[in-house]
């Protein structure tokens, strides 16, 4: 449930109301969280973790021909628990963080006013954008071990201010010695609605088995809004869950600066650092596993360890596990993104360098790049596993239509084979439980297990291969929790099942298909009636007579009517997509624009109906959605998260369960 | 959570899964929850509260030229723990339950095969149907007072068996005093995320407010499917809330046999007829409170207090309340429906019957026809609110284009004249509050709260109307709570907020109207161009500067960019509809086909972009679809909803707060 404001935080928010803003409106802004020409981030309505460590940026903007005014300062002051002035009064902000920043820097950026400044500046107008002129400070690596509400001020151009509250949490006792986050990248309730119909048996329309997930004592809401804008991209949304701060999108444990340099944001300490330094006192530095089927530099895992404004700096994010600022050097890292590791065929490592090489001989890593190996380490050393040279192929073409991965390159170090010998998630889940096991039993650890494909399937609309993922997480879980259980550590461990985000998909009955494919394309209005809404949705053909936790046949008679509300322009024919992921839409060869516009790929569902796209033109495959995304809750201190509650306090929560905060 | 099955019960499973059916495959069947030609009703794995009176019917079905066997038994034995047989072996049926059934009936019904059958009768081909003849018996007012687990079994056609298991759950203490049950009809997730987006104020991302529900303690989600389809209508699904009983869509309160009389179908027992007999001993009988926006013969409302195979017998369902059979008497009624009421202009009442006359006469109902009447009862004589002849004008017609109320035939008493006078849905629930506390502060009561025009407006997918109820909701069950608080029964009193099923609405960015609307109809690509996504969603222009719950201003610049899954064929701006509620299709005038074909509707977002439909094409609205829907619990009680559940544990779980079991 929300955290209820309290009467003080009221009169303090009346209080400043004056100063304070709410978050602007519009599609474009100049910079996120800045409304104004002053900006400070952390910025207004921050929440710190007792004792983490963060950067502190401000920036001072000025438009088009305006001066930038580079007097500036920067003020923090404690308040008293009425809101009002604390005893000290505002403290010079170098004077309480005994921090001196490294002098003042100064850059230019360009932004768009609206839309239609927009399209004009992609159809080729250079005059569409507004630049802005920065004057900027930075304090690295602060921290507040005295939780409380703050009030931060930025003045600026001669009396103008921007205020930020930050509030530092008080710690509590640790609940938990073991967290293990799940991460359906993209799940919502919907798909795990869908997931559970095509796999488990029902009588009288009552399910005789159920999700693993669906057996949770706990469930919650999570509010995914990201810094600056309704819908959020995967790594902004992570890094919250990580941080306790949200973001924008593409960044990774920062906050957004207007700088171009991607690694000087200012940074936010992630829950992997803290447990990496957690004091002997609460428990000591504890494991941190990273389980993925993407690569292992794609957002979600990346926000666990990683630092910048963009998400697309995958050759340095390899490079900052090991290197840092502050490396994680997790104990476990398994997944895909060997491309990144290598400079051999496909190669992209940073700087060209054989990270394999590196994180064993720096680190002591063991490495692994196939299914074989990995199964057969029994050792103690931490473990690097990459087994694809992207993402790895998702459950329904590694177990059912086996020929989609014969795709030449795929092997992860660079051979030019395709990698065929490839782990599933659950394969992968409880080697990384065995290896934090082994390593940190005593002090206890922190895993995140991802299905990232859930997300990645769903944008081409690939909603077979999303649901077969997202029953491969499920499975998964079933089998940690049979593994706790066996090792004694079910009592010990929080389990926590969630998404970072949605997508706008949902069933709206089946589909006929033999009476879908007896008609000819002309004939859409007919294939169109082979869709059964409320009694006439029956039941669809999927079985799961071999108990596997999937359907055993894919290719069936009745399948979902199933869609979603944000979609490029593409053919639907409600069949699963046998020859391998979906593409449902293509650049066209010709148009007026200067940029590419997407019309239905004639490859893709060539037989299905048309749907016209109802989103921007130069979008080619499905995006995220507004609605809270669901979170199944299991172990100690799965209480914490019931009800409704902001991405940014699932931070806060972890913390709280395993222990992290330290306060004055 | 949902119920671990025992293992008793799974051995039981396993025991009787060779003659047990799971659910069958396709669209279109000979009748629900039967998969053989023997059914029983209450079908396969049905649960009754102990002590509460339900039909049993039988059925044996001959297809075609085949005849009918009109011999066949029904027998009923108690199971011992583990599955295997009790002590006294299989009963007949007549004999267990001491009840004489009336005799064999028979008679003929015809159904479709399949999509391609169905269609071909549609267009006129009247062999494509399938005939069926039937031989039947009843048992009526059947009540089990010992829990525990029955096979029930159907001898038919010489040697064939039709099994059906039946659970008789314990009876445990009560828990609350009072029960209110808010439907937000048709309510999702991403609605209340929606909903939550233009009315609260943010800063940073984060919310500054929230809704009332967003503060209960308790969240779960409830698994919609009906009887023998995926996706339910309101009318099984609110009856599975009301008996503990999944049925097929348009059935209240009665198992759907194959019998064309819409009154003859084998019966269950509601929990406002439970409430009313409830024995001293567990409180004595309650009071029973219904407020809809609804007419209050609609789905929802009737199946609190209705026994009907069709939802449409609405005049029937207005003598139901008074005249029984068992009839519930409700001590509050509240919302519209007043055509079926009177004969005067434009009334549909049972045989011309004056039943506002006859409810004040028989029963002593103080009659209300106006929000000042309303507002003025301080009565305790019970209370028949009737706001308007249909279905209650919505919350943004009644408060912000109002001339859209101006609809002459509106008024409830048939004097020809427009409604409005209506009340607010708050000031009908806090109306039902003063009421059931005069007559019932002793015993306790029910009452059900329902935002029916939130799926009412879904279906045409008019957003902000529907936004805008569900807000109403939010309000009133803040509005509850305070009332609750005021009169000392905020500890007595277990709040429910939930849904009876889903629409495919969600949210997928913002866009930009002032630039969508400045395009000729020929300019989609750039129309489209105006919808934002990721960081380029940013916030809409939604505020709530007046505090009042709503934002201040509907036609904004940047609005939601939303839309569903499953729709008709229609034009989409993104814009509220000023002039009333959307119509998206229309039927075409010329078609080759015999049934309607409906195409978008030239007067509804003329200017809007194409959404050619996903639907077949005698759909002119959006459709339910499945993903599970949302319950928020708070009081006495509330630990019962966590966690993912069937709807029919949802009448369990008030029957136990309530105490209305009866055990032996």
């Amino acid at each position: 449930m929300v955290k209820v404001i309290s009467i003080a935080l009221i009169s303090l928010a009346t209080a400043i109301s004056a100063v304070t803003a709410l978050d602007p409106v519009g599609q474009f802004k100049r910079a996120a969280a800045c409304p104004t020409l002053g900006c400070v981030f952390p910025p207004d309505r921050s929440e710190f973790l007792a004792g983490s460590r963060f950067d502190v940026r401000v920036e001072v903007h000025a438009e088009n021909n305006d001066k930038v005014n580079n007097k500036y300062s920067l003020t923090i002051e404690k308040l008293s628990g009425n809101g009002k002035h604390g005893k000290r009064g505002a403290i010079e902000f170098s004077k309480f963080s005994h921090i001196k920043p490294n002098g003042q820097e100064s850059w230019d950026f360009t932004y768009f006013k609206d839309a239609s400044a927009y399209w004009k500046s992609q159809d080729g107008d250079k005059n569409a954008v507004t630049p802005v002129h920065v004057a900027s400070t930075a304090w690295r690596r602060v921290q507040i071990r005295e939780p409380g509400t703050y009030k931060v001020t930025l003045k600026y151009n001669n009396g103008k201010k921007t205020e930020a509250i930050w509030t530092v949490n008080p710690v509590s006792k640790r609940k938990a010695k073991n967290v293990i986050l799940f991460i359906g990248d993209g799940m919502t309730t919907a798909m795990i609605t869908a997931a559970r119909l095509i796999s488990k048996p029902h009588i009288s329309g009552k399910y005789q088995k159920h999700m693993h997930m669906d057996q949770f004592p706990v469930l919650g809401h999570i509010m995914t809004h990201s810094l600056d804008s309704l819908i959020t991209d995967s790594a902004n949304s992570a890094s919250a869950y990580n941080t306790g701060h949200k973001s924008a999108a593409g960044a990774l444990g920062v906050y957004p600066d207007t700088s171009a340099s991607p690694f000087d944001d200012p940074k936010q300490e992630l829950l992997a650092e803290l447990m990496r330094r957690r004091s002997k006192k609460n428990g000591g530095a504890g494991g941190v596993g990273i389980v993925t089927t993407a690569e292992v530099q794609d957002a979600t895992p990346a926000a666990v360890y990683a630092h910048t404004r963009d998400r697309d700096e995958k050759a340095t994010i390899v490079d900052q596990m090991i290197h840092g600022p502050n490396p994680v050097v997790a104990d476990v890292i398994l997944g895909g993104g060997g491309k990144y590791f290598h400079s051999k065929q496909g190669g992209k490592s940073l700087n060209g360098t054989d990270y394999y090489n590196v994180y064993a001989k720096e680190r002591g890593y063991k490495v692994v790049n196939d299914r074989d190996s990995l199964l057969k380490y029994k050792g103690k050393d931490p473990l690097l596993g990459i087994f694809h040279s992207g993402n790895m192929d998702v459950w329904l073409d590694r177990n059912v239509y086996k020929k989609n991965l014969d795709n030449a390159g795929s092997d992860p170090t660079g051979n030019g084979k395709a990698a065929l010998n490839q782990p599933g998630l659950e394969e992968m889940a409880i080697k990384g439980l065995e290896v934090l096991d082994k390593r940190h039993r005593k002090e206890g650890w922190f895993m995140m297990v991802e299905a990232a494909s859930v997300d990645k399937m769903m944008h081409p609309m690939d909603y077979d291969r999303a649901l077969a993922d997202l029953l491969e997480m499920d499975k998964t879980i079933g089998g940690t929790k049979e593994w706790l259980k066996r090792h004694k550590l079910d009592k010990d461990t929080l389990i926590l099942v969630t998404a970072d985000h949605a997508h706008s998909f949902d069933v709206y009955g089946s589909v006929d298909t033999q009476y879908f494919n007896s008609f000819s394309d002309s004939e859409e209005l007919e294939k169109k009636n082979s869709v059964g809404t409320y009694e006439n949705s029956g039941w669809p053909s999927y079985v799961d007579a071999d108990g596997d936790g999937f359907p055993d046949k894919w290719d069936v008679r009745y399948t979902l009517a199933a869609g979603t509300a944000g979609f490029p322009s593409h053919r639907e024919d409600f069949q699963v997509s046998i020859n391998g992921t979906r593409v449902p839409a293509v650049a066209k060869t010709t148009s007026h624009h200067h940029y590419k516009v997407y019309e239905p790929s004639p490859n893709d569902d060539p037989h299905g109906i048309l749907k016209p796209g109802t989103l921007g033109g130069t979008e080619s495959v499905g995006v995220h959605s507004l609605q809270d995304v669901p979170i199944f809750a299991s172990g100690p201190g799965s209480d914490l998260f019931a009800g409704i509650q902001d991405n940014t306090e699932i931070f806060h929560k972890i913390s709280e369960v395993l222990g992290l905060g330290e306060q004055a």
